[in-house]
């Protein structure tokens, strides 16, 4: 899986997927304000409308910007590594705060209309995503930022953090999607199966939803698209071997 | 990721993760069917009952077999590829034997009860993996078993057949949590909220589903988990090396 140590051409087909992604991703968001403002009144934090806050914060928070966040590996391949993880790093921050204000917003709201908190398979798993991103985060920050873990101990997380990071992502849209057919059968009800309008957008947003799941799913996971070791990693790496006759880290 | 080709043992973190995503997968259709006979009053073909019918096929069909089917490559590591990717297809066309009974079931059911068809999400996602699931085992079949393609069509599709195996699966476990929510809300309505005996139940067995949707992708994603060469295979590689220098099909 370790690729030379110079600076290689991004490959042509990657950057298409990419593009494809964003397409993908920016129709999302687009078709959640347009669900929103079209057929359920707009956003507002001081009414009713604060509902509509959360599921607009969720999609950018924890579909959109934590997709992007998990394919700056794959984008930014000759950059130095640092830089790489502290933009992976700060777009995962952005999306958490997105995300916890969408929580609160739906919180606050079902306080002031006296509703029922965390009943719904939708309220668990979005809970779930909630701690495994915060935990993932905190152990991510501790041991490849700040203050940082042996090379040995990383070299043995690392793979963990990979597969949690790409779960959490999975999870995070399938929680998408139990909320929006949630919000689509609390307001349709019986009129869904009359093919209304909003229903129909609604689906459609949920497949585009999906399928934006999987373009970011094929892209991490095509093998030839992983992250080259760039020559500063390789030297490390190549000192590290020397000196422990151990595993090198594979680059992620 | 190519081992040497003699007899490997069986890694024994391997063999804890299978036995954890089997009581996984046999805790998810046990549950199933507990919510099913307990409360919405078991399953039969020829009365109203006939709607239970799909949700425990898809459950076996989709979500246990189709699961297990994807994990055959890492359970029998030892045994000729040809006997493993018969068993692989053998899964999958029991899969989707029971799957095609719990489509015509819940067809049959709205046709009597004069329902509308197709216009959830639920449905949507339903179709489509029903859909991708067919292709992709005529495909795979007439790449890898009959006629079969020619080494090097098969070691460039083998990636993509792969990939699309585990997105169709983790599409199945989805569709499988929007239909379960959707049962939910359809007969719960408000009760819901009110922490139902019922409601609790399924939400667990939501995260049921979740959790080995999880176990599973954690085994099929570990790299030093994947199937080593056998000798066979490694020797027919290593011809089709000399004649063409093209590259080697990995395992999968």
């Amino acid at each position: 899986m370790e690729s030379p140590a110079r600076p290689a051409p991004v490959p042509t087909a990657l950057l298409y997927y990419v593009a494809f992604s964003q397409l993908l991703g920016l129709a999302v968001v687009a078709m959640t304000g347009t669900w929103l403002g079209v057929y359920r009144g707009g956003i507002a934090w001081e009414s009713a409308l604060q509902f509509n806050v959360h599921p607009l914060c969720m999609i950018i928070g924890l579909v959109f910007l934590q997709g992007d966040a998990l394919l700056v590996y794959r984008v930014f391949r000759n950059e130095a590594k640092r830089t790489t993880k502290i933009l992976h790093g700060l777009l995962h921050l952005f999306a958490f705060v997105i995300a916890l204000v969408g929580l609160v917003a739906v919180f606050d709201y079902h306080r002031k209309e006296g509703y029922a908190d965390l009943y719904s398979l939708h309220s668990w798993c979005g809970i779930l995503v909630f701690v495994l991103f915060f935990v993932q985060w905190l152990v991510g920050f501790s041991f490849f930022l700040f203050p940082g873990a042996s090379f040995s101990l990383r070299s043995r997380y690392r793979p963990q953090h990979v597969f949690l990071g790409g779960a959490i992502f999975l999870l995070s849209v399938g929680t998408a999607l139990l909320g929006l057919k949630e919000a689509l059968l609390f307001e349709l009800g019986t009129k869904y199966s009359k093919f209304e309008p909003e229903g129909v957008l609604a689906n459609v947003l949920g497949l585009l939803l999906a399928a934006f799941g999987a373009v970011v799913l094929y892209i991490l996971t095509r093998a030839d698209w992983k992250r080259p070791l760039q020559a500063e990693e390789q030297a490390l790496s190549m000192d590290f071997k020397t000196l422990t006759e151990g595993d090198s880290p594979s680059s992620q």
